[in-house]
């Protein structure tokens, strides 16, 4: 498959970093093709502003950000960096979103690509959402390294379930714009991890890439699919298991 | 009381800019003393990197990043913006988060702010978490305009419940940092309100504004309260409601 990763840490000397260099090697060695977005390396701008619209927004005008980036996007006045950005994933056929966990969510940097790279009439083109949309036809799939221990991270974790802590970007942002959603791999105490956890990982993050063209996705439930009441975007009565709520509903049951 | 209300639009003509025009004479008038960082205007630097660190961070060597933050925080080595906004938020004993919900979160803008001012250190302070830390005394709030409609907020929405939603800001780095969590105020189809629509959602937040001082905080669980067995950050059995998961376990019950 032909493969982008997007990569987000300052230092490619980290666990972070050296995970990258397994990913890469390991895609290439089973025929995949690999691109690397590297933001740190790259200067990547993380903010969108006004300077994102140079040509279809006058400056000092009302910015409505949906609204300019509609328009810069279907004009193909965006900036260089971002359309080149924009050729990799419509390139894509497997986006891998590779960065250390910060505050419970990716790196601003990586924020920033999102909401540059990810334009309207592109990554959202309403009303297609969740499950249809500009990027229909990718899979798409989280590399995380956490700080924390993992059992901080589970069903009954402080932090939060993982998935429930992840479900914001591979929901509401990867499944969002249509990408189909592989489960994440996530590493736990990654800052104090010896060479022997590293291998422990690295190894297991191989097997998962070799067997990456049937892993089974998330099952989320497609907008347009007949379980929500549209427009208005309700889960209809009765499709979740008694008692779940929040986020676990939107999640097909077997 | 002295509030800081941290800013992230990038035009002030926003309905998000007009509503923050609200907060601050409602405040003022109410004798609350306030300051304001514009993350746009201040044209404020959003990633986190090794410029953060010129004096203890030897350029090119290993960055990691909680240990770069903790040595330069506590050596006052850190660049003067955060340095400044360090010193707000000492002086603040309400912080005010207002900005747009772009794609689920904060702008990259604003999530870059609490990554290079929340230093290893101030803003997290391990093993002191949840209800305890650096920010230990100030109440924090978040206002948030959002461009989707309420239903897609609510419990069986397909966003998720728009507390879920706001989860990992309020618990997993406002609480995580010490600070006291009011309810955040939200605004929904905000890019198509009419002038009505504005006026009412105004006249709500300047009513909350004005009981700022007698608002109930979010009830979340102190990790050092008995209700976590420590280390581990489980949750003790039994106290969340029969069939409740993920998130909501981590408010108390009344």
């Amino acid at each position: 498959m032909k493969t982008l990763i997007v990569f987000a840490h300052p230092d490619e000397r980290s666990f972070n970093g050296s995970l990258l260099k397994e990913t890469v090697s390991q895609l290439e060695s089973d025929g995949h093709e690999v691109k690397v977005t590297d933001l740190y390396k790259q200067h990547w701008k993380s903010q969108i502003d006004e300077d994102d619209f140079p040509v279809t927004h006058e400056k000092g005008s009302r910015l409505v950000v949906a609204v300019e980036s509609q328009k810069a996007y279907s004009s193909h006045h965006l900036t260089l960096d971002v359309v080149e950005e924009q050729e990799k994933m419509k390139w894509a056929e497997l986006v891998i979103f590779q960065f250390p966990l910060w505050w419970f969510s990716m790196p601003a940097i990586m924020k920033g690509w999102v909401e540059r790279v990810f334009s309207a009439g592109l990554g959202y083109a309403l009303p297609d959402r969740y499950g249809a949309g500009g990027f229909e036809g990718k899979k798409a799939m989280l590399i995380v390294t956490a700080g924390g221990g993992e059992s901080n991270y589970s069903a009954r974790g402080i932090n939060g379930p993982i998935d429930d802590v992840l479900h914001l970007i591979n929901h509401n942002m990867l499944f969002y714009s249509g990408m189909t959603v592989l489960p994440s791999f996530v590493t736990y105490k990654t800052d104090y991890a010896t060479e022997e956890v590293f291998q422990n990982y690295a190894a297991k993050l191989r097997n998962t890439l070799k067997n990456i063209e049937t892993i089974e996705p998330i099952k989320y439930r497609k907008q347009s699919g007949g379980d929500y009441v549209i427009p208005g975007g309700i889960l209809k009565e009765g499709l979740e298991r008694p008692g779940e709520t929040g986020f676990d509903m939107h999640i097909q049951k077997d």
